[in-house]
């Protein structure tokens, strides 16, 4: 634990009351998602300004106390968890879209800025944040960056980074950088504005980054496919992106719409029971374009790779197909699953998919596997639940041994442990299944090279 | 110069022939399009194989031997000019495409592959590689992802950067690094690809690069705007990004256009004389979008903004019209023109240009000076003519007051002084007015990180 001293000296760097010590905000600001690791913070402070963020850093680096920086601590990977004592650097207070430009569709965002506060000021303005996913609602801004969050539309939009037009950082010496001022072409050395982005506050703290927006999109449709097996997803993923400029394609397993399905306020997509199901989506933006769809997927079960569909016709369809598939995460959270995050090419999820499955089946026949996720971008959500007969520790003492499994065939199939969520605590000791000794010697020494005295977010992506 | 007995010892690395020392081919490749420095290097190296070009680096690294990445010598910074005794590493012989993958829309190219060479391969399978510019007949890919080129059609797909889903390096030390595995969504700590991106060579060389294709563009389709001034190009600019998707968004001043004209072999796009054109591409994809683009068009003449316009109604009036804008820089060349390709935010690009002009003009007022440029982007190309009174000398001795100047007021207004040319040796000494003093020594740390013995590209983006 930090010395209490040092807290006084703290309290004298941002506004009065910036700085809580009690049990409940130590708690409150020391956790994550995860849930994994106790929470055990020295303190909470508030700054309100990048010069008070400077000098949090500069105290923390004159004192060699470790900073966690803290967003809407909606990470799913213990990124900012503080559970060793440290500071955590709350960006609440610096939550204001400090300006926006129509020509160069920007917003000037300090680091607190929720995602959803984004999107509905694009949205204001008659634009578009592209990037979304399901903690929307209270993730920051700036915790996006760190982790380079993704999301939904991916295939369409990209992550996070592609949104970034410049960052203003805070390095673990303190020192400000104003990384890329908001071009879109300069070729003047080392892009470090990347660096930071992903690197969950380990290099620096995002003290304001200048986002990008884009034209609102036009009359989205979705369309919801069974298939009669994993691998027709693929040659319909392929028809489609032939044919249309997708904004979404996303799938989900029988056993994952089943337990929607059961909560019984969503609707049925169609009748047909089905292995698998695709959901894509797309701006039909003429007739045309629709018919160009409807004709896609006839093609589509003419070779039988889709067993029955459905395509939204409003935008209360248009929403009831997606429930389909983003209430799956909070529905199954009932059964305590054993959760991963993972990612391979896209051409290798059929193989991929099928490995994993196996692999469970032959060694945990009672374990039920939900597969949902993001596959027009490789990225897969393997889930697990628990049999109602195993005691929670008994359930996730078998899944280490699942963990090994998964993260072996991930590195087979050189795909990445992380394919969203990040490294933080959780995945730090399976880094080496994607990335070389080499890479995480000179991610170390990179490391060296912005926090010298490693105060920034420490333990984080690597030991 | 490098010692013989060396060369002799480089000459065991690589296949028989696969050195070369004499004046012809020193002098050739030794120099970019730049030609501001004489090319000195002491040998050239033609590696066939990552494992031939680890043994280079590695041999270099022990003899402390400084290396010259050499693509196709298209730069225009001096970025892969060797001038002072360096071992060439030239690609040439390592110019195949190795594999594609049409789930993936991935081409894995060897870094010698030639620009026009992924593109053709892309429409032969049905795909499109959408970075394009003057020189892509004879640029290759390893120098387009080392100076992250740009282009035309950056408004849309973006830089080379978007477009390189994984990349094999070697370092300074002749270590081989795999990054990011060609994956869409990875959150495994620093995406180191980014660093190599845009680096010149000066951390490592790229040695293999898969790149990511995209959907062929459908009926492309170009407008040529006369506009009564330079303001009104930017309103025009935001009434057809509200309606349509653009490729394509450049301009070009009527001094370009009279030397276009004055060739005699291009024809004109309209009879009404305007002070500046806008030329802006997009997909028609339907009868609809054509339909919005004519309506944008008139709302435009209504307004004031657009004197005179065509649409391109075939084929051969796209390309007809596009001549108008890709003909410039080397109709232009006749001149001996002072060149500079600077960037600034694109909603601040009419007051930057009027800056530029006014002190030119108040300086200076027999200098002709034509502007042409990526608007969109907020990427200028300003060219100021050589007046024919003036000799070479004394009119570069003018030029590098100007050069002055106009870094000044790229600082002012918060610009880069190299948007996709990269700094090379041309730019290198006015690094500090793009970049702050804590970047650049954050540069040269990271630097020292991958290359400790500062034999990769020295001399480059610093000193």
């Amino acid at each position: 634990m930090t010395n209490p001293a040092l807290i006084e000296e703290l309290k004298t760097l941002v506004e009065p009351g910036k700085v809580l010590t009690d049990a409940d905000s130590l708690n409150a600001f020391g956790k994550d998602w995860t849930k994994h690791y106790a929470p055990a913070p020295s303190a909470i402070v508030f700054p309100k300004s990048i010069e008070q963020v400077q000098a949090i850093v500069r105290w923390a680096n004159q004192h060699k106390v470790a900073l966690v920086p803290s967003g809407g601590r909606t990470g799913l990977s213990a990124g900012a968890v503080a559970a060793n004592g440290e500071v955590v650097v709350s960006f609440d207070y610096m939550n204001q879209i400090l300006a926006f430009n129509e020509y160069d569709r920007t917003a000037v965002c300090q680091p607190g800025v929720v995602t959803q506060q984004l999107q509905q000021f694009a949205e204001d303005k008659g634009l578009y944040y592209p990037v979304d996913f399901a903690s929307a609602g209270s993730s920051q801004i700036g915790g996006n960056i760190g982790t380079n969050a993704g999301g939904i539309k991916v295939i369409r939009y990209g992550m996070t980074r592609n949104w970034v037009a410049g960052l203003k950082v805070v390095t673990g010496t303190g020192e400000l950088l104003e990384l890329n001022k908001d071009l879109i072409k300069n070729a003047t050395g080392y892009d470090m504005r990347q660096l930071f982005i992903g690197a969950e506050g380990t290099l620096g703290f995002v003290v304001e980054a200048t986002m990008r927006l884009d034209r609102a999109p036009k009359n989205l449709t979705a369309m919801v496919l069974g298939t009669p097996d994993f691998d027709s997803i693929m040659p319909v993923l392929h028809a489609f992106q032939n044919k249309l400029d997708l904004t979404a394609f996303e799938f989900f397993s029988d056993k994952a719409l089943a337990k929607i399905m059961a909560r019984g306020d969503v609707p049925a997509a169609f009748e047909t029971d089905c292995p698998f199901y695709a959901l894509l989506e797309f701006e039909a933006t003429t007739e045309e374009v629709a018919e160009a769809a409807l004709a896609t997927f006839e093609h589509c079960v003419e070779q039988g790779w889709v067993l029955d569909g459905v395509m939204s016709q409003s935008e209360q369809q248009l929403q009831n197909l997606w429930k389909l598939r983003e209430y799956i995460s909070e529905t199954i959270s009932h059964w305590t699953p054993y959760k991963n995050d993972i990612s391979v090419t896209v051409s290798q999820v059929p193989a991929f998919l099928k490995d994993i499955d196996a692999i469970v089946e032959a060694n945990y026949p009672d374990f039920e596997v939900v597969w949902f996720g993001h596959i027009g971008d490789g990225n897969l959500h393997l889930n697990i639940l628990k049999p109602e007969a195993l005691s929670k520790d008994e359930f996730f003492a078998k899944c280490a041994i699942v963990n090994q499994w998964v993260f072996e065939t991930v590195q087979k199939y050189n795909g990445s442990i992380s394919a969203e969520h990040g490294v933080g605590m959780t995945k730090r000791d399976y880094l080496h299944y994607s990335r070389s000794e080499a890479e995480i010697a000179y991610m170390k020494a990179i490391k060296q090279v912005f926090d010298p005295n490693g105060i920034m977010n420490p333990g984080k992506i690597f030991a």
